[in-house]
């Protein structure tokens, strides 16, 4: 009777169909905890440029699973040891790698739950978990924190060739509609292999990740560094630090009793538990939901900031590598002053400074390594006399300005 | 300079690039109103059982106008005078045809505003937008009611074969995975003429269009009418009439200012602006994040459906085509009364009992017309000696009730 | 060392992978019988419509082949017991199953090799390999004529839903671009089980079923029965008829050996090994570059048809479900005969006559069963109350006549 | 009436539909000389490796007209002047670019018609046209020998971005199922401009161009220049001259009688009509079928190739950048003398040697322009701070020697 779980197939239009492996991970699929993910969207507010891209941290979590599951079909079937144990724990390892993520993601991280990273979080709620099911998500832990003995399986879920990134990759190219962006991630699968205990790529897969990782570049800058976005997402982040401000100051705000709970900042380390309890009650439509009762709020930050998020009157973005000199910097300041709000204590909700920073790829936090025919592993950068590597190595800074279009600079 | 806003251009997964055809086109899709259809999902809770299911009504929208120029790019290709206005105008019918839909669209259609039906919001809105917009829209609200004397391009918004069925197979079935509903749109608008003023398909269209129908149809079991999601939207049905019932006992109830307004119910056609002012507010966030909080409320039934709504606990559901006998609904009702609520005005939020209608083709409501190389005109059934018309036409309805799993019936 | 071949993959446009699954199958596709089927197109002289109809029967008998092992994994799954041989046999029973295809496929069967069928080549072809691979494909050949106790391996080669005809109506759409023909073959291999030792379809994948025999259905209408394709095809049939005839009279044609051999009909039951011989050094090249030749052959006739055929100057035709009535047909036979050839003789080279008959779905050679959720088995038909099987059921009988177009009636 | 052919639409596996743009293209579409298309696979003898690469000039020349159409009505829109007259004459110049290829394309090209390259032959074929047809393709070949005054118009045809390349790059990957090799066309052809009579990209495509780049690259080595290809073709080349050698020696070889004429070498500058005349009639079926004939010929070197070859015995390959030490081709030739063939005068048809070369990208023959936004241009390496431009831009030489797999080097 239990089999009917296991046959478990959901529709996902990137893979076709995406099997859950046992009843037990269907049961972690089944918990609010992971439900939850069905209302944080992959991508933020990247829908405001793309609008497909309305997928959801649930449809990556799903995905990557089956990129694991496949994975180690592979694996398994050129003789690697991975036992059902393993199989199972590093396939939920890979399902819940994003559990702990808030509202909107990386944009409000660190701004809505001060000083805890989404990694933490996951590992918190992972823990959690453990204890609701009887310690069987151990080895899931272990592997998730990279203290499990066989290191590779730690690399599927978490390196420079992780099974996250291969769905991410792919299924944020598949929604956007930016379809440059989509990845061999089959062929990439089927050439991993694990040499020295570490996941490797056969030499004959070498232009397929070239390809992932210039398509990995492509997608910064068409998708994930998308002006218009950038320019979105830092007002949504001033917009809840004004809120935060606000309520600091005591004002009353509109808000739902779990996200009222991080505007008013009340958790520390002593309290973990009532906070982890109020953030798996957080998601998308709380923050989308307040912002729209903030267009009418008394504070004109807050509704201004909010107004323009809303209406989607986003603002001017400038976006270069080096600093911003200070006369343009003043000028802004200035038309804001006259034009907007003279009061100079606001002029950081006006002018929004700030800066990005990406690489394709960093050899730096573990190389991705090549199996030569012979048995040799290289370095990608080594093994490839031909390919890009360094041009996609190198960090790429940018520095960048968003104020209201009204200005008119 | 308008030159640039001419040459927008939005990515779409579904048709890979969208055009949008000029300026004001443009305008309309920046207003604010437009804008909120981003926030309201394309198939309400279909994404509880197919988790792609994420689209929204302002993707199917630019999809339903980017066919539509498809469409008139094709019959002007065959000779069908079809002016420029006349172009812009059909374009913003389609475009707007779903503007006045609501959260969560069709399933709360009529309960969250009693009364007015999406269509007759959506004329509405067009009315107050030709306003704003110095009676542009004239004669797109004309096309859209079918005032219009070119009788085909009113078809081409609104019949058995229109440009918004088209987009939301084809977009449905892209975004939920059920990969067999896909349809040939790109060969049925090849094939579409016109014939003393009726949108007409030529002769060797005629499997493209059964193809069609039955996409239609396997859609509508295998998506539309999913038992489960069927389930989920009588679940949030009755959460959004306990939530009327209860502020109409002058309980306080969590709910962002607009969504209070219509639980409050307090429009008439006496005050019609200040109805449309607060629906133009509402998405589906603000029932979402409302219903999340109402599940710690007070009232236990309130509380008990949007538990299980939200930790996705959806009711057990039976769906048969005649009525149900009056035991099993009597048994159900025993078991609510002993094991739930004692409390018989209750039952109906935990017993609910709710019929569903379809057809894949409607001759009555104006046949598809089929166009032989001789120029003879017929109604699709009489064109397709072999074909499975009648079949398609039949009316199908199904009763269902549903009831909490726990009751284990 | 023998792993390598075990691992064998194949780059497949429409499956993306096939993977071969042992070295024995890995051989048998080495062979040079089976490589002999890179040169016969799937779909003869359909490219001259659809230029992408390029594909071979190599490609689809190795799509066969992966459908075949995914529909083995789905009924393992479901606890159906098929031994590591049944897997194998029933695998190469459908990678074979079109060996004995000879140039042009079905439209020069029975022409070329008069009174053998390809299915009785095949057995003679598999036969022969039996005996060179000291009897491995004993069990293949027992499931190929359905003399193996379980049916149901025979119904996956060879029946209404087999895995030949998922493969070939998925290709032949996927290559010829006729994108409605693609079905969901997942789908419905994921439906798939054995009940009484018989194939049948879950009762939830009935829509998928009727979306297959739809999409049959289209595939014949628009494709394998398309008007040009059915005059070249019978020019081509004509062609090789006369070259016959000329043969049979003493007169020299360009021909390779193996084409020469079946003109001139040498074969006879006491010859099969040198008859296999010469059949197995035939495909389309011999047949194209010959006719190219006889373009400029001294026979009116020959060269006539073959010019029009190479140079695509494809006979008119006309469809019909009655008999043509006797003037038209005297109509053409007397512009024949005044305009291009005045032997009477010759009529039937210029007048060319046929019929066609297609279903697309027999139930008489064996119904497509469904199986109720509660165990209960079905005819399709009776399965299906609100579904079109009897419509799909009729034959459909066409006549038809082709002629050159230069004689204008 | 002539309304008819302009309307004419050929379904495309790659594209969904290509259109006919008038008349006049679609009776050059119909001309024997571009029918023969169908019949010269687009890669040769790719297919031993990519079974899916099956298809043919005849579909490239008609891709690459529909990029063409697609690339003028970007430029047009961008309000860059092209005439009625230069649109017809670009898309035709396109259309009849591989006009000159002779059977398995480049494989054969100076081989089977010594010292004319296709290209020649191109220009020769067009001319013979605008000769039949009025002096019509004057500018069409204007255009295509860059004698032009709109230099754009050339480049559209041949250049580092022409829609050949664009065409067949993608079509390449799409029938041999190497996914990775899919570029994003559409958005590349959305971002071409013109500027200073050049064709430049748009500032913001240069992440497509990159990727269109290092797809070009993955699609030599994964493909092009595979292995196994790379030794199938060079047997065919030797194949041939040895049976150019035997038809010199005046031995008696089975051929069509166009083969016959190349093989027998007998055209020279006087006679280039005759030339032309078989060219024309040749394509890949002579070339196999008459292989498949040799098989069985008396000359035992051209019988070991030609089996070796139609059996899928391909010869063993090695392929390196620098030379292959003495030593090593002392060895094999040793090998061959003794156990295969003693007469040194034979050894290059067993032992093959030659070399490959290829550039992702040359600058040299024409750098990729970049316009910015501010108007400037650049050539893509300048444009291109981050990109690996150089790295694509170095020749890769590699040498390879080929040999029967039965000699066990």
């Amino acid at each position: 009777m239990p089999v009917i779980n296991k046959r478990k197939i959901i529709n996902d239009p990137v893979y076709g169909f995406i099997a859950v492996p046992n009843e037990f991970v269907f049961d972690l699929i089944e918990h609010s905890w992971f439900q939850r993910l069905r209302y944080i969207h992959q991508l933020g507010l990247t829908n405001l440029v793309y609008p497909g891209a309305q997928h959801t941290r649930f449809q990556h979590a799903l995905g990557a699973m089956h990129l694991m599951m496949e994975a180690l079909e592979v694996l398994k079937n050129k003789g690697i040891t991975i036992t059902e144990e393993e199989s199972e724990a590093v396939t939920i390892a890979v399902l819940l790698h994003d559990i702990g993520h808030g509202p909107f993601s990386h944009t409000l991280e660190n701004i809505l739950v001060k000083g805890i990273s989404h990694e933490q979080l996951s590992v918190q709620l992972m823990s959690a978990l453990n204890d609701e099911f009887d310690n069987r998500l151990e080895l899931a832990i272990s592997i998730f924190k990279n203290q499990y003995a066989k290191k590779f399986l730690h690399q599927l879920v978490s390196s420079q060739l992780d099974m996250d990134r291969l769905d991410y990759l792919n299924r944020d190219s598949f929604f956007t509609g930016v379809a440059e962006g989509v990845i061999g991630y089959d062929r990439i699968i089927k050439m991993l292999n694990v040499a020295d205990d570490e996941l490797v790529v056969e030499e004959k897969g070498i232009y397929s990740i070239e390809k992932f990782l210039v398509s990995r570049r492509l997608m910064y800058w068409q998708v994930y560094l998308h002006k218009t976005v950038l320019s979105a997402e830092l007002m949504l982040v001033r917009i809840i630090e004004r809120a935060q401000q606000l309520v600091g100051e005591g004002k009353n705000l509109f808000a739902s009793p779990s996200l009222l709970y991080f505007l008013q900042r009340k958790y520390s380390e002593s309290n973990n538990d009532e906070m982890l309890n109020y953030f798996t009650g957080l998601d998308d439509s709380d923050i989308l939901s307040a912002i729209k009762v903030w267009q009418q709020h008394e504070d004109d930050v807050l509704s201004f900031l909010s107004k323009h998020l809303i209406k989607r009157k986003l603002f001017a973005i400038q976006l270069q590598e080096n600093d911003f000199d200070v006369q343009t910097i003043q000028g802004i300041k200035e038309s804001v002053l006259q034009n907007i709000d003279s009061d100079k204590k606001n002029l950081r909700y006006y002018l929004l400074e700030e800066s990005t920073f990406n690489h394709a790829y960093r050899p730096d936090e573990g190389p991705i390594k090549i199996r030569k025919k012979d048995g040799t592993i290289l370095n990608l950068d080594a093994a490839s006399g031909q390919l890009n590597v360094n041009v996609l190595t190198q960090a790429v800074v940018k520095k960048y300005i968003c104020y209201p279009k009204e200005l008119k600079i």
